[in-house]
């Protein structure tokens, strides 16, 4: 009977066409796939607890996968970090029941999202940051971020999906934002989002809106008009990709 | 008349061919002079500190060249950091007089190694380390460390450079360590080395030495007669280029 295993994993995501598998692409997922065919002979497909797009890097992204091969879990790891590009890594694996799937089974997410704020990005961060060294009202964008938490309708900060219907959309939207806040260490200023659920897109969306706030082009009061329109025309543009980190998830 | 300017670069050398310029090749030469050209359009060579190899790090080389353009230093500095990739970033630029050389002025230089002994190097690391998570007799290689402070000549460290005469290379290959020393913090293992004068590959030669003196397979007291040898069969294999960083210049 093929075993279930569930892997942590961490990548630099500035290199890779984001998590899921394409053709002719360097991807997370295809890496992954390719590093347990080469370990193991066995062709599967990882599933991930959700996909990344390019250039989004993962603290503890998770994947699952079945096996048939008889190979230990602690073997298992020590072959395939031998295997990867060193831009991934599987930082923890272990045996789970059958029916754990790292999408279906999770219960939430955190990501990060980092804006560094000096004048000159030191090159070592550059592909970890979204570099922002002009004038942002950061009480503002702390004040605002805290209007999010709770359970929403997000369609304003989802990015629209031409392949699913309008109905779909409106019953399917909601989330529940547990924790949402900035917090600064000296001149990196960090988003730090924990959900039940992300919509595609939504935490660089929630963050180019808040970037408008700092910019003082929103105002603080029309996060909850934002919010009520399910249009994803009223909020702030996509933060770019480089900024943003997935964390952790939770089962 | 021409100014002349003295620029401070910190750089990712990850995905340069070095500092060098060289034909079809991306390097940090190549790229800053570049950037001054669609700056000033003026064609200059800028004149490094000294070349870094493939993959080697700088938080401060220093280069110079001369302009005719009138432009003020903070403005060039701004212009450059615009054009130039974000691997490579001007930390500071002053104009000095026109004697000043970034290469022929320099009094010393300091350089790191950066050793990651952890099993598992984390993806936002491994382009900045050499990752080497077996035994090493780490203690050891402190003590190595200290036995090349002084003036020696370093022939036995210094890659072979077929251009150069024999005799050539017997009276300019020594070179005064005023420090050397290994530090250990959390799991990244640094070694710290100022000179008067670096020879090609000298600091790689040398950490690969001690990485064997860690191994247990060359002896601490064999460091004087490597020394003595003026032969590079004698030390050990060049460490990997992505550990290496060059940290400041003295003038």
């Amino acid at each position: 009977m093929p075993r279930n295993f569930k892997l942590v994993l961490a990548y630099d995501g500035a290199d890779f066409s984001g998590w899921q598998v394409q053709p002719d692409r360097r991807t997370i997922q295809g890496e992954l796939a390719d590093a347990i065919r080469r370990v193991t002979s066995e062709q599967v497909l990882p599933q991930g607890s959700g996909r990344t797009d390019a250039g989004v890097h993962a603290l503890g992204q998770v994947a699952s996968f079945a096996l048939a091969s008889p190979i230990p879990a602690p073997n298992l790891q020590v072959a395939l970090n031998h295997t990867l590009p060193a831009a991934v890594r599987v930082l923890a694996i272990e045996e789970v029941p059958p029916e754990f799937h790292a999408r279906h089974s999770a219960k939430g997410k955190t990501y990060e999202y980092r804006i560094y704020r000096g004048d000159i990005c030191p090159p070592f961060l550059a592909r970890y940051v979204h570099h922002h060294p002009y004038p942002l009202n950061e009480d503002a964008m702390c004040d605002v971020a805290k209007l999010v938490v709770g359970e929403h309708d997000f369609t304003s900060f989802a990015a629209v999906d031409p392949e699913r219907g309008k109905e779909e959309v409106e019953l399917d939207n909601v989330r529940t934002i547990f924790s949402s806040s900035w917090q600064r260490e000296e001149e990196t200023f960090t988003y730090r989002v924990r959900s039940d659920g992300f919509l595609h897109h939504m935490v660089r969306n929630l963050v180019g809106t808040f970037l408008l706030v700092g910019k003082g082009s929103v105002a603080i009061d029309a996060i909850p008009k934002i919010l009520a329109a399910r249009s994803r025309s009223q909020a702030g543009p996509t933060a770019p990709a480089q900024g943003l980190c997935l964390v952790s998830v939770e089962y």
